[in-house]
């Protein structure tokens, strides 16, 4: 019988941990068992949680149930609602692990992944590198269209909207994407580059596929998407349309999620291994570099979980970062950085080019200026 | 200018919060301000965040930030993208309000709501009785049948799905709007009593709107929803379908956003203001009664936000505590009760009539014999 098994993390000793997590399996599926008579229960059986295993950790009471998947179809509502429906109102329990088995062929993972990525931008093995948009809220299309060339003119591979740029009347999603396949289309007659821009998918739920669409057609070729704000059903929808768009999930809101210790998903569940089952082509994460909360473990485990999507180390990334960053991740990443690229001495084309020469001197090839500008202002650490 | 106005916690003493708060009202709307020219300063006044107020409770730092409406569209992503998407990923810090002034009109809010849903049953002025099926998972329709009947022959208003059963083979949606249809037409003929059936709306997100439709041609009276394992805006897009059927958020995933104290939005933010503002006419929520985790301030608040949705009450309901729910939380509420009407001696139907004879008793008549079995066997508290 085909399985998905949760994990859970209770914070505190659990006494009789085998009694308590019988109880749970039981009520979070067939809601009673011992009243039941002896024709019910061997009906039920295969509707029924079942206790894999309980351990305590320390502090905590690891709790492992697998549920039927019988009783769940393949939605993300609808197993999270299974596994952490009523659960999630239980006080301090947090959703660690989630392994669906088989029935992760159900969920359609992303379309491009790192290869289909690597095949668009035509970039074989080194690491890619994304610069974002800099106060860009407010602004019309002709500072959008001057500050994408210069970003692109420094040879960046992806170029993403700001995560909170929407669809609004001072620069409208149609018009970003018409200003950025001409601007970038005249880059690479310049320069011989491909560049994707990843336009900021938003607005009402249910006119997203239309717009989707509608982007494909303007000639986009990368979707920003606030996949946590939305719902991970959301993004699911929109890549089982085949848009034939490479597909980002940005992390925002995913820190009420997943931030406590103590509740919600783990970051590497939430953030990783759901978003890539959902269809994400890149996972961006806040990188433990800096000030950002998240632990290197923490952060190791969104890029193992991203087997077939890139990870995106974001927050805080400037060139002297760039060693580390390959030592820490291995080279299917891509390097996200916004002050990083645009407060480069010689502005936002150089900061590009300073992140190509530190992969380069990464490589063994002799540092570029654009690069020791970078180390100079910023360090290695 | 229209604002947004969001208040978080954050878990700590900040020593300058005035300075903190303005970075922070910078950094999430238009990125820097000190580096831009007085002519680009004076542009993007009108889109950079303003620090309303801070104060310094005890060991938290208050903090409240208006975000000017321009920034954002009418969308729950956009604006939880806006003034938590980041924010979120930094630690120790809840979203405790969200105050949309003008911009609510942009959100639908229940299309039935309390005077509706009165109508809809012909129930005037005392609380509604909600029942919850009970053992459902596994079974076909002869059982559910059966168990509507029961609970419908009590007198209760409202029955509703287990939030846990989707659309499967054993139970298709379709097949138990149809069957409830029909077995709500029955005791309505019986008993002269109308009893909604609320129907878990459930599957793969885009397909929603046309499940919902036909659930309605089908004989639906109600949807039951799992709001926040779908997404706020998915709500919002189906009550802005204008089904004629009003629909209950279920609180189901919701303690993964709202369980920490220090993570996450409040649940009387979550559960009930931005829940009801997307068009939930019924807003569930764990009572704090028994050994559930939410504060009697945290559902007072759940109630207060709930103004023109009914709240509903859950999780451990008997009649016993009939009385202390209309003293706390008053006449406009469902009462909703799933152990407390299936476990009454004589079972379910007498279960829903031993909490009418509780409201009765309330209103000063003479206790009936169900209600005074359900007192014996569970108490008053």
């Amino acid at each position: 019988m085909s399985e998905i098994i949760a994990t859970y993390h209770f914070n505190k000793v659990i006494n009789h941990p085998e009694a308590f997590a019988e109880k749970l399996a039981v009520g979070l599926t067939v809601g009673s068992w011992t009243d039941l008579t002896t024709l019910d229960q061997s009906h039920l059986q295969g509707f029924k949680g079942r206790v894999v295993k309980t351990e305590i950790l320390a502090d905590i009471t690891e709790v492992t149930i697998g549920y039927p998947v019988k009783n769940v179809t393949p939605d993300f509502s609808s197993i999270l609602t299974t596994v952490f429906g009523k659960l999630s109102l239980d006080g301090e329990v947090k959703l660690v692990e989630l392994d669906l088995g088989d029935y992760a062929t159900y969920f359609p993972g992303p379309a491009f992944g790192v290869q289909g990525v690597r095949a668009l931008l035509k970039v074989e093995e080194r690491p890619l590198v994304m610069s974002i948009f800099k106060g860009i809220i407010g602004r019309d299309v002709t500072f959008f269209r001057q500050q994408l060339k210069e970003q692109a003119l420094g040879g960046v591979d992806i170029i993403k909207d700001d995560e909170i740029l929407y669809d609004v009347p001072e620069l409208p999603f149609e018009e970003r994407i018409q200003a950025a396949a001409e601007v970038l289309e005249e880059v690479q007659q310049e320069t011989g580059k491909r560049v994707l821009y990843a336009a900021n998918l938003s607005g009402p739920v249910f006119q997203l596929p239309e717009k989707a669409k509608r982007a494909k057609e303007l000639g986009a070729t990368a979707l920003l998407f606030n996949v946590h704000a939305y719902g991970l059903d959301v993004l699911k929808g929109l890549r089982e349309l085949n848009l034939g768009l490479p597909i980002m999930a940005h992390p925002s809101f995913s820190g009420a999620i997943s931030g406590s210790p103590n509740y919600g998903l783990s970051y590497g569940l939430l953030l990783s291994k759901l978003t890539q089952l959902a269809g994400a082509d890149f996972i961006l994460f806040p990188a433990p570099y800096g000030s950002v909360p998240i632990s290197e473990s923490e952060a190791r485990r969104i890029v193992t979980e991203s087997s077939e999507a890139f990870p995106v180390p974001s927050a805080g990334i400037h060139p002297g970062l760039v060693k580390r960053l390959i030592d820490d991740y291995g080279r299917d990443i891509v390097i996200n950085a916004g002050g990083g690229v645009h407060g480069h001495p010689r502005g936002a084309a150089a900061g590009g080019q300073a992140f190509i020469e530190a992969i380069a001197a990464y490589d063994g090839e002799e540092p570029g200026i654009a690069y020791k500008e970078a180390i100079k202002l910023w360090g290695t650490s």
